[in-house]
């Protein structure tokens, strides 16, 4: 089952705000050890920190904003910003300090589970409704659907305006009780259901097997379950006959170093290079295949939205199992992160890079990205944004919305004979012709009804896999492989 | 003179970087008052600043960065973090703490003068060429002359692509010699100028009157000499037989609050209020005019540039002088700033937000902005941007490069049916009649050298007072009211 693809369209949301851009190490070994030996870990801290010079610095501009800022300061969020600047100063995207709530999104994140009812939501003509609720989640025992619109979460109205802030309100405490009115299709009257909160493991691991026996296998983030989940997958696929594999990374931010090491070794010869990590100062420890290699055809699939873990992943899978990388260059994250979460007893969490890392021959594509082998340009409908429908768009008129409508119509396949925003007379026609297939007035003019057919037979386009040109031309490839090798 | 008059098309830097939005208090009375008392600025300071506690955390983190980080940190830059963190932390963007270089260029534009060589420097295709030498300025004593073509300073060839840059090159210190190597229209060779640094004094005051003895006060910014100035020019202008005045700040960011207050006394009547202080514990305090009202009418022209000391003009010669406002709503800033510099003896320096201001009914216009009794928007070939000539625009070509030329083709007076980036016949027809005044090869196409001229006729036009239909309008309205009043 493949459920992730996401594009600007369509606004999904899991019931946990995830994709935090990371390569994180969990149990930092230099760190552990620190702690085991009987210190805190601040007295084994090497650097000196500040001198009392530079203490009383800082404490003369709190003190100086303190009585003279025109507003009542609370000094806490001052020393919060103190130690946000000093992340901020070091330049480097991946090292910030975060506060208890972010902290513990990102805990969830690297985890794969949280805490709540187990559905994913989105966001469809402003209301909240259940894409589908997670395989043995609360949600799903209790008799959640998809396509059930969430109208109030104990007591409070859901707005699909706000996505993030509704899953705010569904989600809560482990052994909590959500109680969800919800209007379902074809009932006048909403129902109402009391689910109890409870550990959610993410999904992040989809696999299917093609006609052909080709296993593709997306990947969505790298999550600490997810080796283990990959393993499943992968043996199931194995055991029904895969002939060839395509991984999908596409969108997948990262993850946990040790969960990719894990999966590369699932296909890579015992003994070859996975990822080489190179520390401040300068030395390099390789880690190698700890598992064996396959005897079918890998390829990866790839975008500017595969970053850090998927990186590695396609590295190593190009470099050491001779896989085939399709799609388009990788984001270009070349460093590892740690995260320290017991400095201050406050659940704030400082996450810091600590090395860069470099595929098994060395390369450190950090701000560069991976090129694929086989260049595969997204439709440009994927990132097409939806029509505004304030006013009626018709002939001869010549804005962005017009614009959108036209990557949209090319999208589905009808022959409009420009997409720059210039509504002409085969646009006309062509909106005519959607009209008539859609079983709407042939008015040749886009109006609110006919902007949102466009886009639900867009999304529809979108998540029909006979249409994933990148997945497919991995797919194809790999048959081709399959095929010589007879 | 009218000199100031920018727009998206016209690269103008002065020699100093100005512009620097703010309000500030120079000697605010209760600092000086305690830096009086004997003690220093820090023992007088209120504010407990950071526990021992917090200061330690602060060490942590630092200690924790220098420990962990993959490249080596310069722990002085994580002190300067930590106060930007803690400045920012006030989520105020007028409160910040400034290093060295921006703290120098802050004081000069407050004082209203730098040490350089006095000229004013515009960009223009790829060359750094002088607008205008300051009067009495060792640039203008050197004999170097508008249009002159800056090719090197001290043997560094300068670029016009990077004008902060070169103008970074051009300043110096008081005493020191540039060594301008110049290219002056007319003569093969360029021309060598050795010429001093000296103290520039910015010129903020531009006057002049027009045919029916309408006085018209162009204000670019609040500096410590600005009221001195604008006093003369006010002078002058009285002793001309001026019948109503028009004060023009617009893209004025503000200034030295006492500087607006004596420039507001000027025309307001004595007792009568300009502005009300109200500090950290909601007192307020009125400062009113020491001066006298004038017998004249007053219109100010204000748009979204006017910021702060501007508002405070625009407020108290409105509600306290009867004056009309043109234009567009102004910025919306409504806070007072001091800045304290002697804190850590290295240059850098706190500025920092300690009261609000009120216009003299007790209206707080902080992030609302001063609507204009005549509300005049701009052209919107004010705000064009150049085009890029890449590639020949032509016929049915639909791009915002042709919306550009459009506009800039309405703003001549040509007649386009269209400014929305589609290249139609009468497009077409236009650039033809604009190629013909030009007397360029009339190919109803526009390429780099039509573009060039398109850019260089609308320059020409909106340096042209005629155009300016902001300042217009409210000349009219002064006018009008003149002759009413016989």
């Amino acid at each position: 089952m493949m459920r992730k693809r996401t594009v600007a369209l369509l606004v999904v949301a899991m019931m946990v705000l995830s994709s935090v851009l990371t390569l994180a190490v969990v149990n930092l070994p230099s760190f552990v050890q620190r702690a085991s030996m009987g210190q805190g870990v601040l007295g084994a801290l090497s650097g000196g920190g500040l001198n009392d010079q530079e203490k009383s610095k800082l404490s003369t501009v709190a003190s100086l904003i303190e009585s003279n800022y025109y507003q009542n300061v609370d000094e806490s969020k001052l020393v919060d910003g103190a130690i946000n600047g000093m992340m901020e100063a070091l330049g480097d995207p991946y090292s910030s300090y975060m506060d208890t709530d972010t902290a513990s999104q990102f805990s969830e994140s690297i985890a794969g589970s949280f805490t709540g009812i187990g559905a994913e939501v989105s966001q469809d003509n402003g209301n909240v409704v259940i894409v589908a609720p997670i395989k043995g989640s609360p949600a799903e025992k209790a008799g959640l659907r998809a396509k059930d619109i969430i109208v109030s979460v104990n007591g409070e109205k859901l707005s699909g305006s706000d996505l993030n802030a509704a899953v705010a309100k569904i989600r809560g405490e482990k052994g909590s009780v959500a109680q969800l009115e919800v209007q379902r299709a074809g009932s006048k009257e909403t129902m109402t259901f009391k689910i109890t909160r409870d550990d959610i493991a993410m999904e992040t691991v989809y696999a299917r097997m093609t006609g052909d026996k080709i296993g593709v296998i997306e990947i969505t983030q790298f999550s600490l379950n997810t080796a283990e989940r990959f393993k499943q997958e992968l043996t199931k696929l194995q055991s029904q006959g895969m002939k060839g594999l395509v991984i999908d990374v596409r969108n997948n931010p990262g993850g946990v170093l040790s969960v990719v090491e894990d999966m590369a070794s699932q296909l890579i010869a015992k003994g070859k290079p996975i990822v080489q990590i190179e520390d401040r100062k300068g030395q390099r420890q390789v880690a190698n295949s700890s598992g064996q290699s396959v005897d079918y055809p890998i390829a990866v699939v790839t975008n500017g939205g595969s970053a850090s873990a998927s990186e590695i992943l396609a590295g190593a899978l190009k470099q050491s199992a001779g896989a085939t990388l399709y799609g388009e260059t990788t984001y270009g994250k070349g460093t590892v992160q740690t995260s320290m979460d017991n400095l201050f007893n406050d659940g704030s969490l400082i996450k810091i890079t600590i090395a860069k890392w470099l595929t098994p021959n060395g390369d450190w594509i950090h701000k560069k990205g991976i090129k694929p082998d086989v260049a595969v340009a997204p439709p440009d409908y994927y990132t097409v944004t939806p029509i505004n429908t304030d006013t009626v768009l018709a002939y001869d008129m010549n804005n962005d919305n017009v614009k959108n409508a036209q990557i949209m119509l090319a999208g589905l396949g009808y022959k409009v004979d420009r997409k720059d925003g210039y509504f002409d007379r085969s646009t006309e026609t062509e909106v005519r012709a959607f009209q008539a297939e859609q079983k709407l007035e042939q008015t040749g003019k886009i109006d609110a009804k006919t902007a949102a057919a466009l886009e639900a037979a867009l999304i529809k386009h979108i998540q029909d896999p006979q249409y994933d040109v990148q997945l497919n031309k991995a797919i194809a490839g790999v048959e081709k492989q399959v095929s010589a090798a007879k």
